[in-house]
């Protein structure tokens, strides 16, 4: 049961992780920014991980599978998942390279992506900044503001489809999906007391 | 100048078809339904299309351009892209793959992800059904309801991003993600009068 259990935990967290990897994918493409791009590769090596244990418990399943041999096909279903998940990857990774050689994106990807109103970007906590410790739902993190929290990096682990109640702490790496206005705004939000004081002082 | 607001237009539709293409995959599978991976294959064959179209714009773009041979790398970069999506595609093809066979998906797939609140779902819009004729916004199809209409297929067209003066018509496919409640409520609205009708005299 625990197996079970341990299959079907990895299958929602490959879910979750590669439809993640494909929007930073685009995202690191559309702002030519090296900085997503690195946050898309630390998705790749969670899936590149988990695929491997999706395997190690399927054929456990098949091996300890008390029913008939019809069974068999479902559970190759199974290592089916760990297959198209890895290829979604290796795609997004030939997106990725063209932010990584930084060649420069070509100015018709500019032109073609930037009308788009919705933008997805990347914003690092500071410490003692005002979302530091403070609830999603505080911060009024909700479609009013016009953005989305789309996923949370805290240290090597990511945070999912977090909700109102997810706790934000400095250092925290915001993946934040909105309209371009509302994420100039939020880019006041995250920024430490120090930095802020340096602005002001700088005025 | 045509030939780059073509290109435009095409890096545009492909981004916004490959993240279709994804999430009718996962959901072809959660759901295990063969209408949905109709609907993914679809997509693909337009993802396939314009992927040709794609690498036909960007060498013509290497033939004319007038800039400096630096612009060599940048122009790879479009083929690149064109390169990602094929690739992301194939790995949606093999999710699809689980489906299509119809060995029945694995009851740990179906544990996996049934408790996710949120489903996508294919509806058919019947003739003279409530939705036949109105705009998104009049049926009020947004947040409030508790889903979102993701794309909408016109015979052979693909509608991403519908927003709210996208008029609905009889006959349309709509791609539907929402809380399940919402779901179950949007099936009467796609109804056409015969089928309504037809219920009453049978209760």
């Amino acid at each position: 049961m625990a197996r079970v259990r341990n299959l079907k935990e990895i299958l929602v967290r490959l879910k979750g992780l590669s439809q993640l990897m494909v929007d930073l994918g685009y995202a690191a493409l559309i702002e030519d920014d090296f900085e997503l791009a690195q946050e898309a590769i630390r998705v790749k090596a969670e899936i590149r991980e988990l695929s491997y244990e999706l395997r190690k418990e399927a054929l456990l399943v098949a091996r300890y599978t008390k029913d008939s041999r019809h069974d068999i096909p479902q559970i190759a279903s199974l290592l089916q998942i760990g297959v198209a998940i890895k290829e979604m990857s290796d795609g997004v990774d030939d997106l990725l390279e063209v932010v990584i050689r930084n060649v420069g994106v070509h100015p018709i990807i500019r032109m073609a992506y930037t009308r788009k109103e919705l933008r997805t970007m990347r914003f690092v906590v500071e410490e003692g900044s005002l979302l530091d410790g403070k609830k999603l739902e505080e911060v009024e993190i909700d479609l009013k503001t016009g953005f989305r929290v789309v996923a949370i990096r805290r240290k090597e682990e990511w945070i999912l489809d977090p909700h109102g109640k997810t706790r934000i702490k400095g250092g925290d790496v915001l993946i934040v999906e909105g309209r371009d206005i509302s994420i100039r705004k939020m880019q006041e939000h995250v920024k430490g007391p120090k930095e802020k004081a340096q602005e002001k002082n700088s005025k």
